[in-house]
């Protein structure tokens, strides 16, 4: 296993069991409610933007459990949105992670009533990091201006042609803006200056780039049992990907590029910032 | 015009313009998105729940401009929630204030983004009060052991007879955690000691009461015109009401009971606090 693996599970572990508490605490919540909450925030994710999170603050502070909270927040919003964009009004699917999605399981009204009820305790989740700038910093991110924002632009484009500028813009707001945040969300909870707090942002951004370059690559190279959801549904919704704009080579490269500017955003840092590094590189191995 | 009537106009007016700021400030969102989140943000709602945080702020501090953040916040939150609980998988309503809901005008995928546009701007906007108290107070009252859970509580309820103590649960989630948390945000806001947030706090919830408990009654004896929503919709959908479970009499007799409780919330203040004791007993003329 590679260190950016290692890494990965290491903060992976510990998100998993602060999530848990977290929901352990909602006491007199609707049981049914509570239990479709799981079924999603529980479906064995990667935790990619909690591990960003307490790399970043890691990386400044020397610790990571100041950005423990936030980097929950950031899980409970990313599962938030993957539940309301399973729904059948947006992209109507199935199978998510492996699993049938939550309103499979639940049914429409309790699925949007989870994501809900994860987007709002998320924010719960967040206050108690003490900090309005990361409340504000993953307001901004999961808003219209970013993520909400960016689904819109996804569900407006479905069935015409895209530029390649468009997606980008549209993989900007949809993922990148909450990536973005990750890093820099536990670069506050480090106690981060101006510029350790910029360039950590920089590097969320191209590593978000990188990220969502290497999911469509993979949706149209990867097998579903590998994934856990449908493949080729991108194509079936004929949505707009970066291998159908660019072509599967350019594809790659422009993914390599942003993790070169992912890795270069972070130079200022000696090595102690190797986890990062090493997992911005690490996102690039997900499609071979 | 009544001095409750007065003082609502006067704080809706002041909510109206600053919503008006924070939706412009929303620079490079998808204007399809923003337009629907205008839709339902300015169709005319009473803004009770801002002139409760602005009125509480005003009562502690003399002042209401610092709860103005977290009174915008308090209307976009409930703005979202109408939104998605008219959603064809949730209540199935073609109008609301007098005009179609949001799903009825973007469809549905749009709205259910415009309800989660407007719930994580909402953060953002409370996040201008500098106060991580006020986007806890936020979080916990719109959340799974509050306004989500109880909207999921309501769900399960449908179609089988609940018990006035189900019911008053259900009211107490559902819509009387965010009026009491108005309150208690306005109190925050303007820097009150454990006591006077407390009053407030009880005072709020009392007044929630009463809220809903009216809200039921005109249900049973309002007309559609008057309310701008169907009538009677809660019976179609055999709904609990007080008036359906107490009695339309004994439902009277409650609200009052509940306004009266509110107003012995705030026997520790003087004259000032006039305008929350009158808008108290507004709420029972509602319904006639």
């Amino acid at each position: 296993m590679s260190a950016a693996e290692d890494f990965l599970r290491a903060k992976s572990l510990r998100t998993e069991e602060a999530l848990h508490e977290v929901v352990a605490g909602w006491r007199g919540a609707p049981p049914r409610l509570v239990e479709a909450v799981r079924h999603s925030l529980f479906a064995g994710g990667k935790r990619l933007r909690p591990a960003l999170a307490l790399g970043a603050c890691e990386l400044v502070r020397g610790v990571d459990t100041p950005a423990l909270p936030a980097a929950c927040a950031l899980e409970m919003i990313h599962t938030y949105s993957l539940i309301h964009d399973d729904l059948p009004a947006m992209d109507d699917d199935d199978l998510r992670r492996g699993r049938p999605t939550c309103h499979k399981v639940f049914g429409e009204a309790t699925a949007i009533l989870a994501g809900d009820a994860l987007l709002t305790m998320a924010f719960d989740t967040a206050a108690e990091t003490e900090s309005v700038e990361v409340v504000r910093e993953l307001a901004r991110a999961a808003g219209i201006c970013g993520m909400a924002g960016g689904q819109q632009l996804d569900m407006d484009a479905e069935g015409r042609a895209l530029t390649l500028d468009e997606l980008r813009r549209v993989h900007a707001l949809k993922t990148g803006a909450l990536i973005r945040a990750a890093a820099r969300c536990g670069a506050l909870c480090g106690g981060a200056d101006a510029a350790a707090l910029g360039a950590l942002g920089e590097y969320g951004a191209r590593l978000g780039l990188a990220f969502q370059i290497t999911d469509d690559i993979l949706d149209v190279t990867g097998d579903a049992a590998a994934l856990g959801k449908r493949t080729g549904a991108d194509a079936a919704h004929t949505k707009a990907t970066y291998p159908g704009l660019a072509g599967l080579d350019a594809s790659r490269r422009l993914a390599e590029e942003a993790v070169d500017g992912a890795v270069a955003a972070l130079e200022g840092f000696g090595p102690e910032a190797a986890p990062l590094r090493d997992l911005a590189r690490f996102v690039l191995e997900r499609d071979r």
